[in-house]
């Protein structure tokens, strides 16, 4: 590895040796990512200090022939981090709060800074940015806009790349698009941005990016809704969203299972409601409005359709303590998974008004796969978005279980497929759906997508192998260990 | 004409005589647009009435190396539908609302309908298409899309791109993409609408749209405040923006040239505050909300901004009529400025923070540079966006003053420039600002967008010498006749 010594030295003279990180337990944790799927491989893990140096680094990568993989906090799911050869561009310097424009409403951001660095910055100013996630703590912006995420302010808000007014980038020759606009409206020739966001870094690295910030609401009510169906809960979100309208800030769906299962596993929590439900809902509305009227709408519509027979039971939060432990039910039901054993895991999507009939029909189709196979299916219910996991049959061995991922995803996507759905709703293809991406992608869009790839990376050196495979042989995008 | 005459007679074969017009009377109307600031040519304007006719007379196009403006209800103001040789496809016989799906909150529309259409379509389902332009009634839903319209929707919904769940596109060579998704959320590979979206039809040809619709308000309250300066308004809407919060659907400027010439033009209006002051702002709440609190919040921000002093006087619709009436005011502005002689524009954006400045700062330069100038500068403040208009000193030769507008121009871009603003805001590049943008757009950004122009269309046919100058001797983009 001679050619790469000397290129690794030359990266160190501009970085510093500190910063071009070779032996093997510096590398080890960039190599997986912590669900432990995929186990990847890395000659150095590099971490520039701005966007000067990512420059550098990118651009002797390109004059050198290697692979690039840009990391933030490596908490992806779908095997879109994990390197397969090359360099392992770590963003974890950029983290700095370049400004915030309370007037503008308006933050500009390195890529490197903690999603909930980003969400406290806004704080300071009395704004919010509704960006969140369960990993908010450790993952960055810059993976954020990377893989468009999602989490449980879409409904209001939208996905990352909604929240984006502008981005900084540095493009595979090394060369760096200045494109941190803070402007609201722009026609300017061609929208460059939304191209990057949800590429996972396979056609240029963000450095920076100015994001939408909004009022913070000054209040919110959380309801818990126990409903007899699916398509229950769907005639509830439509009505909330006539009546709660732009307040309704979330609507999640969490089946009996899911409920079940958090409070078998956390035994302080309380039950929310006497009885059982085939289904229930975590509803929230919040609100910028001051004054006792600002919340009643929930209360009164959710009343309304337990009077109406829609909902069977309900409770509405009375305290902010309250609140967040109706919240914690909902928040806790990934983690409390896993200790049921095996799961086989969909992060799908369909238009909203198949939504029910998505579950009853995958639901049933899964259960007649295989006799006592528990479904876990939940989530981002008004964003049409639902964690479609597969618990595995008790008793069963979780090896042997997990044996069956392929075929259960083939039933999975081809009802999602069928209804018009998308087989990554907000987790991303990566390594995991490369595959799946061009069983059930759209041809001309496949076609597309490759040509963006080759104007922007002709060499493939940006995070190759994942979303396209451009090469003849690409690396194996193998189902997980 | 040989060639042509063989070429266009194939493409009657297949659509029928009659949607391949030649005649100089049919051509006419296709070759300028409505404000007549540019004169176009073509060989003939082409009708398909399906997406598979756009696709063959694409397809036809890209064989015989012709041209294809395409055109929707030709309402554009910068010169992006005026053709300049090749022919005109017409997407007006692709009118057809397709579906809609009030659970999904989705309507599919073809690109020819026109914009009062597809509102009307959402309103039959108590449902708002927020799209809202003066030209609502002739310009087309494709028009829209390829524009990335702005309008008085934006504060609280978005430009028309943040309007799309999907398209689908005839590209360069006549193939299809269909990406007529109806999802909330798709990360299934990279986004490819958005760069279609604005590229006013250089890049693709959209023929249909999945758009997003909402619930429909069902109240609103108008007001119309006087205020001291841009300052004073921009204080106000921030402060609007934390009280009233996301039911703030609209804060737009008028100062008090502008008022003043829409009295003067319109003798029937009525003045809505009984004195004068330097700047007004027209704002409108709007809620799904019910009850007789609902609309509360900007009668008691008002209320209380004229008690400290921030607001000099205010008034709030206490009918529909009324509400029309203060609409009418900010309504009536463009047309009646034609009234007052020569008027030089611009369509211009800045960050919020910035915006009072800006006013201060393009106002004093143009007055300083012509005494008598008369600037009215108006818009969709809570955007951002400023139609910064100047109108002739009184007395002056129109023509003589229209001669300025390359200088003007040079002042404010530049003062927008330097404010990190954008010089098309809402209304396009197009021929008319084509230069502008290769003087002011950032080298990289540009070159990326020439790299995708040659990507989706390696030879130039899709709306040529548009946005981009991609030959090395292109059409002249002439300041307007």
């Amino acid at each position: 590895m001679i050619a790469s010594a000397e290129f690794l030295s030359r990266l160190a003279d501009r970085l510093g040796e500190e910063h071009v990180l070779t032996a093997p337990a510096d590398i080890a944790p960039h190599l997986v990512e912590w669900r432990g799927l995929f186990r990847g491989s890395a000659i150095a893990v590099v971490r520039p200090a701005d966007t000067g140096e990512v420059a550098f680094v990118v651009a002797a990568c390109a004059e050198a022939g290697i692979a690039i993989v840009a990391q933030g906090g490596n908490t992806g799911l779908v095997g879109g981090g994990v390197p397969q050869g090359g360099i392992v561009l770590s963003l974890c310097r950029l983290s700095r709060i370049r400004a915030i424009d309370r007037l503008s409403a308006s933050i500009t951001v390195e890529a490197g800074a903690l999603l909930a660095e980003v969400q406290a910055a806004a704080d300071v100013e009395e704004m919010l940015f509704p960006l969140s996630l369960p990993s908010e703590g450790s993952c960055t912006i810059g993976g954020n806009l990377a893989t468009n995420a999602g989490g449980t302010g879409v409904l209001a808000y939208g996905n990352t790349r909604d929240l984006v007014l502008g981005l900084e980038v540095v493009l595979a020759d090394g060369r760096v698009w200045n494109g941190l606009s803070a402007l609201r409206k722009d026609n300017a020739g061609y929208d460059l941005k939304h191209l990057f966001v949800g590429s996972e870094g396979t056609l240029g690295i963000i450095t920076a990016a100015v994001l939408k910030l909004y009022p913070k609401p000054s209040s919110r009510a959380v309801g818990f809704a126990g409903l007899s169906s699916p398509h229950a809960a769907l005639t509830l979100f439509d009505k909330l969203k006539r009546t709660v309208g732009r307040d309704l800030t979330a609507f999640e769906f969490i089946p009996r299972f899911g409920l079940d299962i958090v409070l078998k596993h956390r035994p302080g929590f309380l039950r929310p409601l006497t009885g059982d439900h085939a289904a229930y809902a975590l509803v929230e509305m919040s609100t910028t409005r001051a004054g006792p009227e600002a919340l009643g709408g929930l209360e009164k519509a959710l009343a309304a359709s337990i009077e109406d027979g829609l909902v069977e039971d309900a409770v509405i939060g009375l305290s902010e303590t309250q609140n967040a432990n109706l919240w914690a039910l909902r928040e806790n039901l990934s983690d409390v998974q896993s200790l049921e054993g095996g799961s086989i895991k969909h992060d799908v999507s369909v238009p909203l008004s198949r939504l029910a009939d998505f579950l009853d029909t995958a639901i049933a189709a899964c259960e007649a796969e295989m006799p006592g196979l528990r479904v876990c299916a939940f989530g981002h219910f008004g964003d049409g978005n639902i964690h479609f996991n597969l618990s595995q049959p008790l008793g069963m061995e979780k090896a042997a279980f997990l044996k069956h991922w392929a075929r259960f995803n083939r039933i999975v996507h081809d009802i999602v497929h069928d209804m018009g759905g998308s087989i990554a709703a907000e987790h991303g293809i990566g390594l995991i759906k490369r595959d799946e991406l061009g069983l059930y992608g759209d041809p001309v869009g496949l076609d597309l997508m490759r040509r963006f790839k080759l104007a922007l990376d002709p060499h493939d050196l940006l995070n190759p192998g994942k979303i396209v495979a451009m090469s003849a042989n690409p690396p194996p995008a193998l189902p997980p260990e």
